[in-house]
């Protein structure tokens, strides 16, 4: 969906003519009371759910969780998955004309905030109609989506699922993210995020950012269990450069893939919107003054082993709300995987979900 | 000290022609029983305690801890320090020319091992006439050294004092180790490891390693303790490549710091020293069938926020020895520093050293 009318960003600046890429699943019921928006994290996109005809290995990314008779039930629920501004995967972004020069933007593309991602998502909804969610849902950066929601428009939600998420990022959250912008910028093949003029790309950049962030995705127990000190051909070979371990293998495939499909600006972007994320900042830090404006049910799960968004950043959250006396609910799954159990399909997790999303569709009378 | 006589590497290469560079602190006495060895870890060389003549802030990397008065008081001990084959501090490393060709090793320097470092000081020890250690004391990989000790030469110290140390990395230990190899070789300026032969030097690479390294040597809440939220300027400024957070400063300058002075050559080979240290390795896994060997005495320290190097680590290593029936102390330090606390001088953390320093003199008739 084109947008002609500029969008106003938190940083003063403003994203002009610009285009946001959705997808939606299920039905949008008469009463328009059915409908749930999905915010995605730093990896992922508008296609949550589904494949595309004729295509292999395209399912969405929370095709486990949303779809026919899945805990978010498309067949109960109309799902919307939207791709933020500033993404590489179909919204407007860094690789895009400049509307001035006719240029890719490059690092001139504005700074995005989480605050902006919500701002666009609301007024995707009122072209389409919908005045009020039944629910916003997302996990990681996509819960801090679902939270600013719960903020910005709290009479356009009826329930904010936020999972895995946080209040704001650590100063060691904001450091890993940190280095791995570091790693992209001072790669040579930058230039200065004006890449696309010089037909190549930082890929040494990204796959260092990628080893970077897929180390604090896994638990260190998860990693134990799945690697450990496993030597990739059975004895060492006592050599500083090649594969050694079976984790290095791992890492490298995951840092390779990464560098051939993602946008190293989007990639500085999106770290840059998690770690301005920080609903307290205008109350002086306190977050329970910033949750004042929430009217919506919450319900908020974390994840035992997650080291990134810990349960504790969690608990902060149910802690301001419950300073409100707000509806929340809040739960802890014990899970060995670390901040990437969110996409996965633990029963428990999978169960809580499904029982809640149960709950939100018996209100708008689906028994 | 110059050794003609070749080393014999674990690798199965040997080192030749090498020179190790070492101080020692305080007098041996007439029956070379009061020496202590002291290893050093990554970032550290033979310059343990005291300053050098005319030169500011030339305090050695442990002066809190070693010398007189202090707690391995230098009034009572023969403190030697040595610096580590393979390291860029003066003993023989990859920036010294190859016995070959008369050109700079580079990447041709062979790999060395935390068992080939602990035969270089053994022979050190030989040439100095000392037979028997009162102690060998290292933290992080230099408590690898200490333990490598007990286990090849069982016999040649009475005391092991390992601190802030592991039996071995674990996967994501290993994984750490290998995005900031990955940051180094892939800087275009590293050239295969032949740099010097540019004149150049993989500054980019080194700084992402160290920012990397540094992440986990500090607590997660030292770090927000420390840093926090705080903004450079007070408020954002809204950028994706500007220091923004102060933690980023930090960061960039310890980074920046490093790549001047620590040679690319040598992070690779230190860190892989780390990867490979596993004496369970050769027992099928079996980390008390590992101790067997050792007989001297033990004591192990842990602090409590180390998440590179927990607790539960050091209590493997416990665990191994009490099988074994053997006599050993172990200490878990409530510190709030992370790995970082081995270098720092909690009260605590002395205190206990102090003490057991004070027991190893009695041994030898010091009162």
């Amino acid at each position: 969906m084109h947008f002609a009318q500029p969008l106003a960003l938190k940083s003063g600046a403003q994203l002009r003519d610009y285009s946001l890429v959705y997808e939606t699943y299920g039905t949008l019921n008469t009463a328009k009371s059915n409908a749930v928006l999905v915010c995605h994290a730093l990896n992922a996109s508008h296609h949550v759910a589904g494949t595309y005809a004729g295509q292999d290995r395209s399912e969405g990314w929370w095709d486990n969780l949303v779809g026919p008779g899945k805990p978010l039930d498309t067949n109960r629920f109309f799902v919307i998955g939207v791709n933020n501004p500033g993404s590489c995967f179909g919204s407007t972004g860094p690789m895009h004309p400049h509307p001035d020069t006719g240029r890719p933007y490059g690092a001139d593309f504005p700074v995005v905030t989480v605050e902006d991602w919500v701002d666009a998502q609301a007024r995707l909804l009122d072209a389409l109609g919908i005045q009020q969610l039944a629910a916003v849902l997302g996990g990681s950066l996509g819960g801090m989506q679902a939270l600013s929601w719960s903020l910005r428009y709290p009479q356009r939600l009826r329930h904010c699922v936020a999972v895995a998420t946080a209040p704001n990022l650590s100063a060691q959250n904001i450091a890993f993210n940190e280095v791995a912008r570091r790693a992209i910028v001072t790669d040579p093949e930058f230039h200065g995020g004006h890449f696309y003029a010089h037909h190549t790309l930082p890929r040494r950049g990204l796959r260092v950012a990628r080893m970077i962030g897929h180390i604090t995705y896994l638990s260190d127990d998860a990693m134990e269990a799945k690697f450990g000190r496993s030597l990739k051909n059975g004895a060492p070979s006592y050599s500083t450069q090649d594969v050694e371990f079976e984790i290095e293998s791992y890492l490298r495939h995951q840092g390779d893939k990464f560098s051939e499909y993602f946008d190293a600006n989007t990639y500085l972007l999106i770290t840059r919107a998690l770690d301005y994320f920080d609903p307290a900042r205008e109350h002086g830090g306190d977050l329970t003054a910033a949750f004042a404006s929430a009217v919506c049910k919450f319900q908020l799960v974390s994840f035992t082993t997650d080291w990134r968004f810990a349960p504790a950043r969690s608990r902060e959250i149910v802690k301001a709300l419950v300073d409100h006396k707000r509806d929340v609910s809040y739960a802890e799954i014990d899970a060995p995987h670390g901040h990437d159990a969110f996409l996965l399909d633990d029963p428990r997790y999978h169960g809580l979900l499904r029982a809640y999303f149960d709950k939100v569709a018996r209100e708008f009378g689906h028994v």
